[in-house]
């Protein structure tokens, strides 16, 4: 019987066969020796999800197109669509960056310079090959975050297919956020394996660098036009991926001094983030009670350069990274190294930003109780699903966890988000015991959850509106057109500094209860009213 | 029978009495009225300490004079000597700026608009009060920051002697960094109280700024010419603090909301920076269990510009506002205003930070144990008794913890620092019940301790040498120097970077034992060597 892998806009593709794919080899192969021909080197990027699909074109799309691409990806239900997609010239991810659908067209139609393929015989045509297998950090209990483990089989299993089809002398450039000391402890040894299984008992050339990739407007940007850092495991490796990224990336290299200190560079900057957001936290509780508009403050302290990127108040952090990096973290130096401890403050920042959206549950409950309407089969209209303004990305969103919060304390729940369009968090609702559905109460309608583009829709007679990210479309919104949609005077609770202070006071003297993230200074505009 | 006060370079001089000090007042009334008659208002700086002093000297060298200052410092014996020296035209502060002589020598001696008194009837004859009183956080228990306190007793006396003096327009601007709420809970009561007393029913003018004052080459600079956040208790106490500031500062100014957004401001921001070096510690004690060399993971961070203020490992935290400034608000939260909870994140980098000199302490001991030597009894050269690089400033600087860690683990201590002459710390050792002295055991002896000028003296024969601060004289030190003068094979230990690869590997081929805060690195250049 046939698998089938479904594409997001609904195109079901048949999954070939293992013989299917294999007899690939011989038409790629005839392809790459082409392209050597015409000069130039075969790169193979494994894994074409958010990094690596993109990675694959921008490789292709490099000056004087030194590298033809094949992006690798398991043939899998949930991921072979990819494969097609590209042949066709369509990007695998959807974004708000223009320069996607034109690096996909221009690198697979026009260039040529970049095609996809599930036969995983293909690894040993390439000179290099661009780890980004997906590797989670998984949180079995909630706010609990030193309990996170990492999850390497399949990242393992990808090691041994390169290490079972790799050139002697290609160059394994690993780019997935990995816990520290695994291109040493884990990649390497695993490699040496294989390889030593083929008779090839020269180490191979192994190198880390990682990227800091951004969704939204400048996607690919990202990716190719910023700083990187990198080591080999060697003085070859190294030289071979200085060799690479400088053909491919524009910004200037760093050489990190193993590849081991590459991989800690990767989880440090984005546990700084992790950690400065979770800092920030434990203001706005304060400024809420004593009174002041903690957003007001922080410009003032910002105009230091030292103090330039401090960080606002806001629902909570979601994303890909900044929600797990310290994980990968905290378990390698545990696990990997056997350290006497891991980094339990950062860890600690991850947990508050874990459960910071559950404040803006109590500010909704709060603002309910003033309009005299108890949070327990109240409806609310939850502005924003995504985890960051003017993307529509879901990705371990707050939105996320405020919505099971409120769902929980009994509030029916409906969502509107102008670029999301669904939600795979609630739709593929995890069945395993540490699913966040799990460890929250009334969760099962939740599966069901859809998430609008009609504004009037969410916010029609609902009693409370939580403005949840900080799209643009928000920022526009009038008191007076949400009353008027509304029809009624619902409680306002704002995550993220969205309604200025006149609408603030338009709200207030609509007689609304409001309610805002870090904003103690609603109380003295209430007084004035 | 007289009681004198000594300056630091030793000179005597008489504290006049009350009736003296008193009867001055007539003769600066003269002067005060001749200014006015030049056109110029007169601000009475209030505290002549480490802010105090030079904001007393930058606001009479502000351009066009308009203001003339009265420098006012209470007559006790610890501060008495600084009027009498600002009169002869010395700063009453030593310091490495050059600026500093040189705008006393101008202001008092040539410009003629600054002058010192201890008369505190003066008070009543200035248009704006500028309070720099010193207003201490009391950290009872080592490492437990969360039972900080503020002691306001005698910042209370000085607002109370404001509210007996001063004009009834006067605008009083505070300038120290309080509590959050200082201004409006306790500085305007007791003002008011003091003028009701008088018979004055209008509500005084009341204004809060903060300063971001950095010791160093730029002091002056760092009062004068640097961005300034203020607020006034009303509408034209905002408006007459604007003026002032806008007339005394370069830099552009920032209004905030309130008084309490203002103070909260100045605590926050230095918040920020002690909890980004806690959070390095994290990653500090992983680096050197996994051996590699945080230092050189840095810079390829501190590239991106949303990152480069990240913080480096080192020794520890002093100064006299990264150690306390989150004291100050975790009280003021719970104490003035009764919330539900302080910034916990936020103390727990405090606690963090103040223990971190221990780890150092132990890096001493392991190097000792490698050496063959026990701690106990060994005599180890600390190198730096500042709390930062090139300057001799000793206030709560993180050598004082080490050194009394090494004490306590038995070590015999010499110190060197060329910027350092007396280390008030050991020599004024407080006898109260939660000195530093108490919390730590051997401590008797360390009353006498001496800050040697002379390397060769601290460094012969010592079992280990600690570089405790990164002054750029112990950047140029050479190992075979540092050997020639010690004698032996003393440790080494490295608290900030300062001891370059090259020098380690000279010192490991000369069988010392090396350790670096951050360096995990050292284990590998030993296998090498």
């Amino acid at each position: 019987m046939s698998e089938y892998s479904v594409s997001p806009d609904g195109i079901k593709y048949r999954i070939p066969t293992r013989e299917e794919l294999k007899a690939e080899l011989a038409s790629i192969s005839e392809i790459v020796e082409d392209q050597r021909a015409m000069g130039r080197e075969i790169v193979t990027v494994m894994g074409l999800g958010f990094v690596g699909a993109v990675m694959a074109a921008v490789v292709a799309d490099a000056k004087d197109s030194p590298y033809f691409v094949l992006g690798y990806q398991r043939p899998s239900k949930r991921s072979y669509w990819k494969i097609p997609y590209i042949n066709s010239g369509k990007p695998p991810v959807s974004a708000e960056d223009p320069e996607i659908p034109e690096i996909f067209r221009r690198t697979v139609l026009e260039k040529k310079t970049l095609m996809a393929t599930g036969c995983e015989e293909s690894l040993g045509l390439a000179d290099i090959i661009v780890v980004d297998i997906q590797l989670d950090a998984a949180k079995p209990v909630f706010g609990k975050a030193e309990t996170g483990y990492v999850e390497l089989d399949a990242f393992k299993a990808g090691c041994r297919t390169i290490g079972k089809y790799m050139r002697k002398d290609a160059l394994v450039l690993v780019e997935t956020t990995v816990p520290p000391g695994t291109c040493e402890r884990i990649v390497l040894p695993l490699l040496k394996e294989e390889r030593e299984k083929r008779g090839i008992t020269k180490p191979p050339h192994l190198a880390h660098s990682y990227e800091r990739v951004m969704p939204g407007r400048k996607y690919v940007s990202s990716i190719r036009d910023f700083w990187r850092t990198w080591a080999g495991i060697d003085r070859e490796s190294t030289e071979l991926a200085r060799r690479f990224l400088s053909r491919v990336i524009t910004y200037p290299l760093y050489e990190a001094e193993n590849t081991t200190a590459s991989e800690v560079a990767k989880v440090l900057e984005n546990s700084y983030r992790a950690v400065n957001i979770a800092f920030i936290y434990d203001w706005t509780l304060r400024a809420e009670e004593i009174g002041i508009d903690l957003w007001k403050v922080l410009p003032g302290i910002r105009v230091r350069p030292t103090h330039s990127n401090i960080m606002n108040p806001g629902l909570g952090v979601g994303g890909y990274c900044l929600t797990k990096d310290s994980v990968l973290a905290n378990w390698a130096f545990m696990e990997i190294f056997g350290c006497s401890g891991g980094v339990p403050y950062t860890v600690e920042a991850i947990n508050i930003n874990d459960k910071m959206p559950l404040h803006t549950a109590d500010l909704v409950a709060d603002a309910l109780k003033e309009s005299g309407r108890g949070i327990k089969g109240s409806t609310v209209a939850v502005l924003g699903a995504s985890y960051l303004a003017d993307i529509g990305d879901t990705r371990h969103s707050p939105s996320e966890i405020l919505i099971r919060r409120l769902r929980e304390m009994g509030a029916e729940i409906r969502v509107h988000d102008p670029y999301v369009k669904v939600w795979p968090e609630f739709a593929q609702q995890d069945e395993d015991e540490f699913s966040l559905a799990k460890q929250f109460r009334n969760q099962d309608d939740l599966k069901n959850l859809r998430v609008e583009q009609d504004l009037d829709k969410v916010v029609k007679d609902a009693d409370a509106i939580v403005f949840a990210v900080r799209h643009n479309d928000y920022l526009q919104l009038e008191p007076k057109e949400v009353l008027r949609i509304n029809g009624g005077t619902p409680a306002i609770v704002d995550a993220f500094n969205i309604v200025e202070d006149n609408k603030i006071i338009e709200y207030l003297k609509n007689r609304c209860a409001v309610r805002g993230v870090g904003k103690g200074h609603i109380k003295r505009l209430k007084q004035l009213v």
